[in-house]
């Protein structure tokens, strides 16, 4: 609506063109709360109720009072915001006060150590760089124990304190009457061989956790995906509701390599677990892929797969972290203990650009510290704000946690009333507290040309946002790789009215789905 | 120094024993202009001078009063900071400003479109993923012309119009008497080979361009590079002073796929030229690899070898942009018109993070926007401060720019002046402007043991680092993958007085260094 450059826009023209077509370009000029303005034709605000919510970034609304102030204060200090290789105390303090939420929630009292970045997949880069470095440092410890193995067991056998029995030959697939050299030469061999093949991840289909040229590959969407699936890690994913495919993909990869051992004066062949999978990740919820929830039997599942070959879990809590489920992670809820757990989008309080990367101690490797740096991570500004908001989260006993849990509890209610009403329209409620997803029937044979040309071209998501913030001047978008379930995601300051807001605003769209009339729904 | 934590650090341990072992572990309460302060034993501040510059991100100092002011007023007019999914004005005027910049300093008219991002790794990975994603875009147009000429030959042999000559047959090592069924096989399976090659890019010696899993593969450390080597993109490196070897790799890896053309009634084969290369990626100026400048006559060879294969050139201008060599874009001064440039550090001002890749109009390809996003890209915070940023420096006719090359002119003098009064100290004088290296001779022979051991240990440079906060309260810290060679970047407001201080620590250091003075140097 408003012409920001003088000749055309430099910044995602395309983008700009298709949020032209869908009605909804304007320019937002205040936010508060849940409430975003822009000024209409005749130069008044124009309020919009915010349920995107920043994809998750806003679980305090836009510009809390609280977070503002606590900017404010940060400028008015003079407290330098870039002052690398010093002591960053305000990151300290978050990794602290992190860690005090962890060890309430899940009951444990191992440290994690904090590794800060700029962005979620920032923070996603930072675990599977950790998880990699890890298993390559265990490789290197097999390969000594391995190479040590050998040396007592040749020593063994030229001192003639061990002899090698041709059974050993035989199970190393050696021609009889090989010597030693041969066992020592085969079993470095297939070390070797090992150690060279690629890092393999795991991950979930459906899963999401950032588009970097790194984390992308664990990105299911594979419209995302595969234009670069030449460059960068490998995963095998496996479907959330078919977890007997971890149990299969972790079989068919798992590996051994042969070591030696002298047992009773002779050479034996032992077969040692070769550290293959770098890390299994995954989210509570879903946020992406259409919020789809992972619940506690899936996780135990999981855990218990894991657990047999030592693969660390990455729980990606980007989106479903900070206390939007009715819990400061989600993964306490159903009591996944985490080996690396992510953080950012609302970690910032909706201003600062916060992430972080938390590794429980047993797994952590503080060498990582020298290889990893980033200039404007662990930063003053963003670190005062996380802690700022750390600190509001966990005020008043989590009743931030309480009331999340509630509102989300109410909206359930809505939807599922709604779904009630219009079976015809609405197929599934999914979700946890303020992180919940709608999603609708298949539209491709709606009469109204417009709702039944957007569903085929897998817009529909997008087609009736544009509907919601024109007709009533109400924001959500869709999760980005599945566009028929509608994302809300509003602060924890919600209120009864702005509820009752939605409500009417789902009614009437569900009735115009209904009535397929391409009239109300371009309406605006 | 001071007790951040209550038990002990949980945000990166390993590095605070360090930043102790060299007694730069204080925590600064305040920064202003090249200065920052601690708090004493007596409770009063104590203030150091600032070399270090935030790795190149405060060429405007610390908390600059028109910065703070932009954030102050930002919060005071209720911007949201993220509305995704709306106009971005900020942003789009921070693309704008830039493309104005781009257009004066490189004398082109062509538009640069901006693909906004949260950190220098991160315009990094937007610049290898659009390039990359360039190329199988290539790729596929190329495939799909085969395919076509393909067919036609295939339609006018059949058809009688035109024949398959012998010569066409051997000319793609089949054997005598295949038919064309045989040659578009042939055809088809060499281009599906090339097609399924891993994607290559280009690169320096001593290049840095970010740690994250996709871009640490460009970055050319080893210490940090191979632990990663199972992952992510391939690159090749060459070194800066033997471009020779850019014309060799180019040489061994460019590749071309047969295609068919009718001409005069028979079907010929002719070599097409096939996209290997995604990018070439350099810094102007090596920032972590010992401050390695790119002259004229470097550029124009790597353009014209680039051009040879269209391989885009990305230009690394996060450490060396935004005005620190004297203009905006370092490479503006050797004629290096880029085909991405991706800016950072400074552009947020030294309180914001943001950062950009700018993609040539001519290469641009929307379809990216809808590939690639960041929640937290864009944001109108980070812009507002980006878009104050650039004001300030195209202030005045440039005269930020010009302040930034007189005072690297008179750093540059002092350096000389000390190393023709210590030739056995100071071994080299590198950079432009305010981004400047000081290298120092090998001192693993030094009588002074704790010098000598920093010298094997390839800690040589945090070792004078540490002497001169502790001794001097000049803060400077080597270049991270060269560590004999000290860093300068103070910002563009440093006066002569701050000069004359770092002459005096300077040839302090020197005289201790060749009297191998071990109390000296452990002092403080």
């Amino acid at each position: 609506m408003s012409t920001a450059t003088a000749e055309y826009e430099l910044a995602e023209p395309l983008m700009l063109q298709w949020l032209t077509a869908l009605g909804v370009d304007v320019e937002f000029v205040r936010g508060e709360g849940n409430t975003l303005y822009f000024v209409g034709p005749d130069g008044t605000e124009v309020p919009v109720l915010d349920y995107a919510g920043g994809y998750g970034s806003l679980i305090l609304g836009h510009n809390h009072p609280a977070i503002v102030d606590a900017a404010r204060d940060f400028f008015d200090a003079g407290t330098p915001v870039l002052a690398q290789a010093a002591r960053q105390p305000a990151a300290s303090r978050v990794a602290a006060a992190l860690n005090s939420v962890l060890h309430r929630e899940f009951g444990v009292t191992e440290p994690y150590f904090a590794v800060f970045a700029n962005s979620g997949a920032e923070s996603v880069e930072v675990a599977l760089k950790h998880a990699e470095f890890d298993r390559v440092l265990k490789v290197k410890a097999l390969a000594e124990e391995i190479t040590g193995h050998l040396e007592a067991a040749g020593a063994a056998v030229a001192s003639g304190t061990a002899v090698l029995p041709e059974t050993t030959v035989a199970a190393l697939g050696l021609p009889a009457g090989s010597g030693f050299d041969a066992v020592a030469a085969e079993v470095g061999g297939r070390l070797a061989a090992s150690a060279a093949r690629p890092s393999l991840f795991l991950a979930l289909e459906r899963g999401f956790h950032g588009k970097l040229v790194g984390s992308i590959q664990i990105t299911h969407n594979p419209a995302f995906r595969t234009p670069f699936a030449t460059m960068a890690p490998q995963a095998r994913f496996v479907p959330l509701d078919r977890l007997d495919v971890l149990d299969e993909v972790i079989a068919a990869e798992r590996a051994t390599v042969p070591d030696v051992v002298v047992e009773g004066g002779a050479v034996a062949v032992v077969q040692r677990e070769f550290p293959v999978f770098s890390a299994f990740v995954l989210e509570v919820i879903q946020g992406e892929g259409g919020i789809r929830v992972v619940d506690r039997a899936a996780a135990e599942r999981i855990r218990a797969a894991c657990d047999a070959v030592d693969c660390p879990i990455v729980v990606d809590e980007i989106q479903s972290g900070m206390g939007r489920t009715g819990a400061f992670f989600a993964g306490s809820l159903i009591g996944l203990v985490p080996d690396y757990v992510t953080l950012a989008k609302s970690l910032g309080g909706g201003v600062a650009k916060s992430a972080v990367t938390l590794v429980r101690g047993g797994r952590y490797r503080p060498e990582f510290e020298l290889l990893h740096s980033s200039t404007f991570a662990k930063d003053a500004f963003s670190s005062a704000l996380a802690l700022r908001t750390v600190e509001l989260l966990e005020a008043d006993g989590g009743a931030v946690y309480r009331r999340a849990a509630e509102l989300g509890d109410e909206l359930i209610a809505l939807f599922t009333s709604l779904r009630e009403d219009f079976p015809d329209v609405v197929k599934d409620v999914r979700g946890k507290g303020l992180m919940l997803g709608l999603e609708f029937h298949d539209q491709t044979g709606s009469a109204a040309p417009s709702i039944a040309q957007a569903a085929l071209t897998d817009t529909f998501g997008y087609a009736v946002a544009g509907y919601l913030f024109r007709v009533h001047r109400i924001r959500t978008f869709p999760t980005a790789s599945a566009t028929t379930t509608l994302r809300f995601e509003p602060s924890v300051l919600l209120t009864a009215t702005e509820i009752a807001r939605l409500d009417v605003a789902l009614r009437a769209l569900a009735a115009v789905l209904r009535a397929q009339d391409e009239h109300a729904f371009t309406a605006g």
